[in-house]
């Protein structure tokens, strides 16, 4: 129990430093794509692989409550990818194969690549358009993270694998989605009303 | 910019609280049948509509990688269920119709129903064997909102529809994970070898 | 493997008496729907389970490629549902309850429901605007089935569960997209174009 | 309507065509490594892009069905592949360049290759271990389309894309189903047993 208190201050904690460094240019070029594709009604289309595709997910479902037109990679009715469209590709480490793969063929398409990662000296980063850094367990964590494993054993960090770019990613989105909704004057009842109101689960 | 940030820093102050108050009691009991189903091999399903499937599928996938026979509903390969699963329904408000016919469903199998919650007295939390609460916007924070929304006309809140919900969930499910690591002795590297070596996106 | 081409040629000759015995009047009919969703851009969403949800899919698909405005309940993207909009709902026996529970859903909210089934008189023909009958193994077949299965034992169908109703399903939603293609004068190379140009799997 | 009738009629056509045509030698040879995986418990992991996709899903959950362990490319709790795993892999041109990318990623870690294709002499083909060949349209059928083009200006053929390909591997899939079901002994009673009694779309 004391673990799982443990883990969550841990995860907003880090959240929490994540919103204070966030690079105001990046974030501001971030918002003006978005609002410049839901302006020209052009597509977004977001893509990841892993957890990072559900973060992606969820990003995309909440445009669509604000009447963008967007599209999730890999699903059923997906169309195909042209030069006025923006691509958010969302990788922690910049170098899951598949991701880069689809960023790379949709730039040869001519659309805008935006990254959403860690690294922006990565596959990933290097072809993107914009790159949003969004720190996960950093360089240094890892390596105390190491350190302690030689010698302390079983030691293992709060948040194993990419849990902290994954949760700090999802809520960083959700940031975006707020400064849009100010700046579209979208309310929340709008939202309510584009929201599915057939309920399914999958 | 400023938005993002002040969102951000409202949804992280939101988890920090939810992880302050969390009932001993729910958490425990959650590890214990958590525990136990691993132990047993049992199968543990989980199933949420929207949002709240993302963060399902999250947890789901963190479970495998923990050595867990977990399954997400209505995915492809997902078997009947019976008395000895368990079944984890993630429903902020516990009136997603679909979830909670689901549950239902699952119930009548036999199977150990957890509602993850923000409302234990709802459809999903009275057919549930054990509720794990979870707040999401308060009802005084909606009463304040609604309020506010008269008043100043504008006024939109800095979280819209189910997110706090929806994002503390995440977080908890990663803090339950961390715990189970613990326990269980599950170092990072050996859930990195059941993590998908062979990537794709969807 | 003659157990593998005998299964094959009994699903085919099923498939070609499907062709045969469609009802002029309720393919008219649905010809007749999608056009007008067409060209009003009204919504065309398709919902099923299991199988048939990978049958909706497929078909859902092939109408993106067509032009139409086309969702399928259950992914990210999928906005609500209203008056204009054409829910195609897939289900054999006509009592898949989820499936049942969404049309009734969708009927709700004053959409036209067409009904793809087995079963006219089930609990989903009994909501739907329009039936469109697909034989699946009939009830005599299944009378046939039963008798041989006492007297011959180990006696089993050559086609299990669904899946006569669900490739004839496939199969027909295939015949009403080429009939599409000449009405609507859309050429393959135009399909090929609206076709995902950045491949990935799902 | 009559459009209906004839492209069914031609696509039950053509896979009664590929019935016959079957290669004997391929489909023993897949039926072993499927008994093979089942007896050891080994993984069987299928992955397809698009509607290739959705008929390796349909084949996945039969194989379910019958008791296999088997998983989808890209769903939620799909594990690590190793050595011993074999993977289906769908691609009527045998190029789907993610469908490719996967299949070398698996090959690199040991899994045997299975190609679904209608081209042997493909990038996926020549990196499996085993191809069963499932003819789509010809090259010559392909040329007659080209030519009556050219002459007849409007011409489109009955089946556009992968469609012949597509419904022709469902098919097949459901006969090898058919064949496991008689070789294994399992009665369309168990499979009934194993199939989700929860239901649910997505």
């Amino acid at each position: 129990m004391e673990d799982v208190r443990k883990a969550m201050e841990n995860i907003a904690s880090h959240v929490l430093k994540v919103a204070r460094n966030l690079n105001e240019e990046e974030v501001k070029k971030f918002l003006e794509i978005l609002l410049s594709a839901h302006e020209k009604r052009h597509k977004v289309m977001v893509v990841g692989a892993g957890r990072s595709a559900l973060v992606a997910k969820s990003f995309a479902m909440r445009l669509m409550h604000l009447g963008f037109t967007v599209y999730v990679m890999g699903e059923t009715i997906t169309p195909s990818v042209n030069k006025r469209d923006v691509i958010i590709a969302v990788s922690g480490s910049g170098r899951t194969q598949i991701v880069v793969s689809v960023a790379s063929a949709a730039k040869r398409m001519g659309a805008t690549i935006v990254a959403i990662t860690s690294f922006p000296d990565s596959p990933l980063g290097r072809i993107s358009d914009l790159i949003v850094r969004i720190p996960g367990r950093t360089k240094i964590a890892r390596e105390i993270d190491y350190f302690a494993r030689q010698v302390l054993g079983q030691y293992e960090p709060l948040a194993p694998l990419g849990t902290l770019f994954e949760d700090s990613a999802l809520i960083f989105f959700d940031g975006v989605i707020t400064a849009l909704m100010n700046i579209l004057g979208v309310s929340e009842d709008e939202m309510r009303d584009r929201h599915a109101n057939v309920e399914y689960i999958g």
